[in-house]
């Protein structure tokens, strides 16, 4: 199956007040049939693992995920994009003024992009750039046969590493089959972790609002950053996985446009990596 | 069988130069002879696992783990300690001027304290504080069987994560009983990452000169931070293999002064991890 990418400019007519959420502003165009409306079904599916990908508004290649509303001023230009499965509707032209509950906005289709996950980039390092929180489920690295006893357990706030990381972009691409392996995703999260060298990463704990409930405001918590890491040779093919993820996300929440990741991928080979680890065992 | 941890005061009696890895003057002193004589024999050991610490000297509560040599002027206080294990000779008066390659320093003993692992502290929750930087082994999380296939892979330079943290301070705990029990290693690892809830972290990467051979520095990279998680119920007896670790460190080169932790134990009860996670699943 392939995927697609529709990229698009979102300016408001007045100024705005946006929720924490801001991919609240493209999923209620969604649901409201101004925009994609073959979308619908998919967008208020429960399944899990769905291929779709809302993601949050950017200014200035940032993403606006936070724990309050916030002023935009009218003129601003807000980037964004949907992520779905191609099918003969799916490229259609996007223009027009559309009124929502956040206010007016302009709205403009800048590219198509079809995901060809039978070419992935050539490398065997890569950088997986966490463009909004990730959250990615520690169960991932659950046996499967200890999955009846330990049902409900776990956390979504865990730590990247490359195998979690990796084990996720799996699950995404299993949304893709509807075939579900837990015991492949388990075996990438444990021999990706063993066997990756990670070469350098930046990672922080963010809390992102998730709307209000009565008087409660609810709250998670993810994780920004980046981490670049080898993957083993005999993961290489995991690649795809992360294409696949670049477009529809990772971890949990991807509906709202969490776990957004952008990849760089680059070839390193072998022999530098004894200047980034002095006390490195050599590899046999 | 316990283990001893002596906290010492080095003052140096003139300005001093002291390497990038500052434990190397504690460790002179040990192989001179001038202290603890006892242990030249496990210092100068090529066990792995060995049932000993040497810190780095520290300044205020931070230690001295640096890339280049370090100024210090003279009457400035140093803390550091040395951990081992206890036998009938191994509590000795230390007080006297000592001269090394790096100067000469007034040491004071300030005290010895006994590990007592039976005695772990309360409490389901803890903070993992990174004092000097940590390098966990990415291979603890490999099934041992497959241990010959990938000999000499993975990595030291790993991002710290519950299970990681658990089963190195396993690791150390072993070298104490020299019984080592490579799947329980492997199931601590796997296990406690899956079912561990993180709290909170802060984790940045650094570089460690480990000193000069010929004209090249040797470099390795390690962990600067904390981690804070709960502990699974069924893995709250893994507290005390932290409590080795908080006197004997954790991960690779434990020797030199690396993988030094300090602990922050707390009972949060079941009930606040909503707080914390909005989006988690409830427990069963």
């Amino acid at each position: 199956m392939e995927i697609v990418k529709a990229s698009l400019t979102l300016i408001p007519t007045r100024d705005v007040i946006l929720p924490p959420v801001t991919s609240k502003v493209l999923k209620y165009l969604i649901m409201s049939g101004e925009l994609f409306p073959f979308l619908r079904d998919l967008v208020s599916s429960r399944d899990k693992h769905k291929p779709l990908f809302i993601s949050n508004l950017g200014v200035n290649g940032r993403r606006l995920v936070l724990m309050k509303p916030v002023h935009v001023s009218r003129g601003t230009a807000l980037d964004a994009f949907i992520s779905y499965p191609l099918r003969p509707d799916a490229i259609t032209p996007v223009n027009g003024v559309f009124n929502t509950p956040y206010g007016e906005f302009q709205v403009t289709l800048n590219s198509f992009m079809v995901l060809d996950e039978f070419q992935p980039p050539q490398g065997n390092v890569v950088r997986v750039n966490f463009v909004s929180p990730v959250l990615l489920s520690s169960m991932i690295g659950l046996p499967p046969s200890l999955n009846p006893r330990f049902r409900g357990r776990g956390s979504n706030f865990t730590i990247p590493s490359p195998g979690l990381i990796i084990a996720s972009a799996y699950k995404t691409h299993q949304g893709l089959t509807r075939r579900f392996d837990d015991v492949k995703s388990f075996k990438l999260a444990v021999l990706v972790n063993a066997l990756s060298k990670v070469i350098n990463f930046r990672m922080r704990p963010v809390t992102v609002s998730l709307g209000e409930r009565g008087d409660k405001v609810r709250k998670t918590r993810g994780v920004k950053g980046w981490i670049e890491f080898e993957l083993p040779p005999e993961f290489r093919g995991t690649m795809k996985y992360l294409m696949v993820g670049s477009y529809l996300g990772i971890g949990r929440s991807r509906g709202i446009g969490l776990g957004e990741i952008s990849l760089e991928v680059k070839d390193l080979g072998a022999s530098s990596k004894a200047d980034l680890s002095g006390e490195q065992e050599p590899r046999s």
